[in-house]
C-alpha cells in the first residue's frame, strides 16, 4: 500500500523451466506465512466418465508420500504446527497451509512428496472413495449447498459446471489403477502455481522451491472443449422446510476492460448491509433470512451467482423480488450507492492485506486469471477510479440476464416474466 | 509476544463507574482494528416464557437508532467500510465490527445509539420476528446445526442450554411492548464489555468510550438459578440421508487449575489432523467424512462437545468408535501426541495474534471468564508448561463421562455400554 519503490519489493514472481510459477508477497509485521499450491487438476478436467476423480486423488495423495507413510506424514505436518486444507475447484486441485513462516518453508519438502511421490495405497484408495461417496450423499441434507452446486452446473458451460464432488456412478466405477493413471497425467509442473505470502524472503523461498520442485516433470493438459449447459431452469423436488433459490446471470471476465464497473454494479446489488438485495428482500419485506449475490470468476468467464433461502409460502414472492431487484439495476445506481460500495470493497482489500492466507490465495488466483499479480495498491486505485457514469453506462449496455434459475424445495416456482 | 515491558504496553483495561469495562490490545503492524461489544443479554437470561427475545431484540435495535432511521444507520455504517456482525450467545448479545482503525473508532457513536437509543419501531419488530421464525424453521434443513443445538440443550444445565434462536410458540407471542420492556431491562452498562484490538491508542479509545458510554445507565441482572438438563440421551427422528451424532461430557472450567492439562487432552483427542478422532474414525476406518470434538466454555462450566455426521448404515459403528476413542483417553496420551498438540495450539495462538477480530473477541472472552486479559505470551507459556504426566494424571482422575448423546437421523442408535 506504499509507493512504487516499496511495492516492487513486496511482490515477486518467477517461472521455472518446467512451467511451475512461484509467486511471493512479503508482508511486513507478520510472523506467519501461508502457502497455496494450485495444480491444473480441477473438476473441469476430470476424465469425462470419472467425475470426482480429482477429489478422490486429492485425498489419496495425503495418505503416505516420499519416505513417510500416511500416519507419519500427518504427524510430521502437525508437528510443524500447520493449519492445512485441500480441495478441488473448477480449474485446480489446491493444497494450502499456514503457520509460522519457518515451518511453512520447512513443509515444502513434504508437499513436493505429496504431489510428486505419493504412495497411492490400495487401502487408502478404498477409504478415500468411501469418504467421497459419503460426502456426496451428505449433500442431500444440505439443500443450501446443493442449490449452489446445481446453479453452477446449469449456468456454466460444461465441463466447468461439474460438481467437484463427482457423480455416484462414476465414483463407484473408480479403481486404484485409474487413480494412478490420473495422477500420472494430471499432477505435473506445467501450469502449476505455488504462492507464498507473509514473513518470507523471496531468495530463500525460490531456492527451496527450486530444490523441491525444480526437477519436477512438466507437460501440459489438453485444451477443454466447452459445451453449453443443459438449460436455464431446473427444479429439484425435495421435502425441505425452506425453498432454496439460485439465480445466475453472465457478467464480464476479470480481464475485461469493464471488469471494475461490472464488479461495482454487483457490489451495489449485494455488498455490505445497505446493498439492494439485503435492504429490499430481507430488511424491508422480511421475505427471507438469507439473500445475496456475488461475482464469480472462471478463466475467461465472469458471472453473478445469487442465493436466497426462504419459507415455502414466501418462495414465489422472494424469487419475484430477487429478479426484479436485479432488473432494477438497469436504471442505474446512485453516486451514494457506488461510494458506499467502493468504500466497502477497499476496506475488505485492506483487511485481506493483514491475512497471509488471504494474500497467498489472492496472488495465485490473480496469476492464473491474468498472468500477473495485482498489487493491493493497484486494486484500491482501480476501485477508486470507477465513476458512476461508467457503472451506469455498463449497466445500460449490459442489461442483467438472461437468468438461470434453480429451485430446490417442495414446490416448483414460476419464472418471473 | 515480547518481554514484560512491551507486553504491558500492548494490553489495557479500564472499568467505568457504571460497570462497563473497556479492554484494548494494541497490535503493531496493523492498519485495521476490530471491536467487540458484549451486553449481558444472552439466551440464558431471555425471560422464561420468551425464548428468542434477545435474538429479536438484537435485530430490532439495528432498525434505527439515535438520529438515524433504519436505512440511514445501515448506510452510515457501510460508508465507514465496516464488516459487521451481531448475534446472541449463552451469556451475551454481541455486536462486532472490523475495518480501518479510524473508522472503527468513528463508529462508536453509532453503536452507542444502537444499544442505548434504538427506535424499536413496530414495523421493524414484525420483520425482525418474522426473520427469527424463518431462521428457526430453516434449522429443519440443517440437521448438522440442529444436533449441536440439541446437544447443548441436553448437556448444559438450564437455562444455559437454551437455543438462542428461541421457541416458535414463544416468538409468536412476542410483542413490541415486551421487546421494549426487555430492552429497558437487559441493555445496560453494568457487566457490559467493550473490547478493541488493532491499530489503536488506548487514551484515544478510552476518551471516545467515556464520551459515548460513560453516562450509560448501569444496573445488574438477577442471578440465574441453574437446573439440570432434561436427560442424557435424545433421539430425534428425521428422514435425513445421514445420521448426525452429538456427544458431550464435562470438563473443568477455564479458571480451574487443571484447565491447561484438560484442554491439552481434548487437543490430543481432536486437534489437527493427527488427532485421535480424525485418525481412527475418519482416516483408518473411513466411517465418516466429518468428525471432531472441542472444548467449550461457559462461565464456571467447561465441557467437551463432539460431532460426527455419517451415512445411516455406518451410524452405529461411528457412535461406538467415537465413544471408545474418548474412553481410550483414560489410558493416557503419549509425549509425542502431547508435543504435536502443544505445537498446534501455540501456532494457532500466534496466528490469532495477526487478526484484529480474533483478538478483540478473545480479550472480551477472557475478561468475562477470568476477570482479566491473558497475554498471548502467557497463553503460549502455559501451554508449553504442560507435561505428559499432568495430562495423564488429570485423565486418570477425571475419566471422560458420563456422556450426553443426541442423534438426529432416521433410526435410533444404541448407546455403547
Amino acid at each position: 500500500m506504499k509507493g512504487v519503490d516499496l511495492a516492487e519489493k513486496r511482490y515477486f514472481q518467477h517461472t521455472f523451466d518446467n512451467g511451475l510459477t512461484l509467486l511471493c508477497e512479503k508482508m511486513p509485521g507478520m510472523q506467519s506465512a501461508a502457502m497455496t499450491l494450485l495444480l491444473p487438476a480441477g473438476a473441469a478436467n476430470d476424465p469425462p466418465d470419472r467425475s470426482g476423480a480429482g477429489t478422490v486423488l486429492a485425498e489419496l495423495v495425503l495418505r503416505g508420500a516420499g519416505s513417510r507413510d500416511s500416519r507419519q506424514l500427518t504427524e510430521y505436518l502437525d508437528r510443524l504446527g500447520l493449519q492445512r486444507a485441500s480441495g478441488v475447484g473448477v480449474h485446480h486441485t489446491r493444497f494450502s497451509c499456514a503457520g509460522l513462516a519457518t515451518k511453512v518453508l520447512e513443509s515444502l519438502g513434504a508437499y513436493s512428496d505429496i504431489v510428486r511421490r505419493p504412495h497411492l495405497p490400495e487401502e487408502g484408495f478404498i477409504a478415500a472413495r468411501d469418504l467421497a461417496l459419503q460426502s456426496l450423499a451428505g449433500l442431500e441434507d444440505e439443500p443450501r449447498q446443493k442449490v449452489l452446486i446445481q446453479l453452477r452446473e446449469w449456468h456454466w458451460p460444461s465441463p466447468y459446471g461439474r460438481n467437484s464432488m463427482g457423480i455416484k456412478e462414476h465414483l463407484e466405477k473408480l479403481t486404484i489403477d485409474l487413480c494412478k493413471a490420473d495422477f500420472a497425467l494430471r499432477y505435473h509442473a506445467k501450469d502449476a502455481i505455488i504462492a507464498l505470502a507473509g514473513h518470507i524472503e523471496f531468495d530463500e523461498v525460490k531456492q527451496a522451491v527450486q530444490k523441491h520442485f525444480g526437477d519436477w516433470d512438466g507437460h501440459g493438459n489438453e485444451a477443454l472443449t466447452l459445451l453449453p449447459p443443459p438449460g436455464n431452469f431446473h427444479f429439484e423436488q425435495q421435502k425441505s422446510e425452506q425453498t432454496h433459490i439460485g439465480v445466475a446471470y453472465d457478467s464480464v471476465p476479470e480481464t475485461h476492460e469493464n471488469y471494475y464497473p461490472a464488479r461495482m454494479a454487483v457490489e451495489c446489488l449485494s455488498g455490505g448491509m445497505s446493498g439492494r438485495l439485503f435492504t429490499e428482500v430481507r430488511e424491508k419485506r422480511a421475505l427471507c433470512y438469507s439473500v445475496g449475490a456475488s461475482y464469480s470468476s472462471l478463466k475467461g468467464i465472469g458471472s453473478v451467482l445469487g442465493y436466497a433461502g426462504t419459507s415455502n409460502d414466501r418462495a414465489q414472492a422472494t424469487l419475484d423480488c430477487f429478479i426484479s431487484e436485479i432488473h432494477r439495476l438497469e436504471q442505474g445506481v446512485s453516486k451514494e450507492e457506488l461510494d458506499r460500495a467502493k468504500i466497502g470493497l477497499k476496506a475488505s482489500i485492506i483487511m485481506s492485506g493483514e491475512s497471509t492466507s488471504a494474500r497467498a490465495g489472492a496472488i495465485a488466483h490473480d496469476y492464473f486469471m491474468r498472468g500477473r499479480i495485482r498489487t493491493l495498491d493497484e486494486i484500491s486505485k482501480a476501485i477508486e477510479a470507477v465513476n458512476v457514469d461508467q457503472v451506469n453506462d455498463y449497466l445500460k449496455r449490459n442489461k442483467p440476464g438472461p437468468f438461470t434459475i434453480v429451485i430446490v424445495g417442495p414446490k416448483e416456482l414460476k419464472v418471473p416474466a
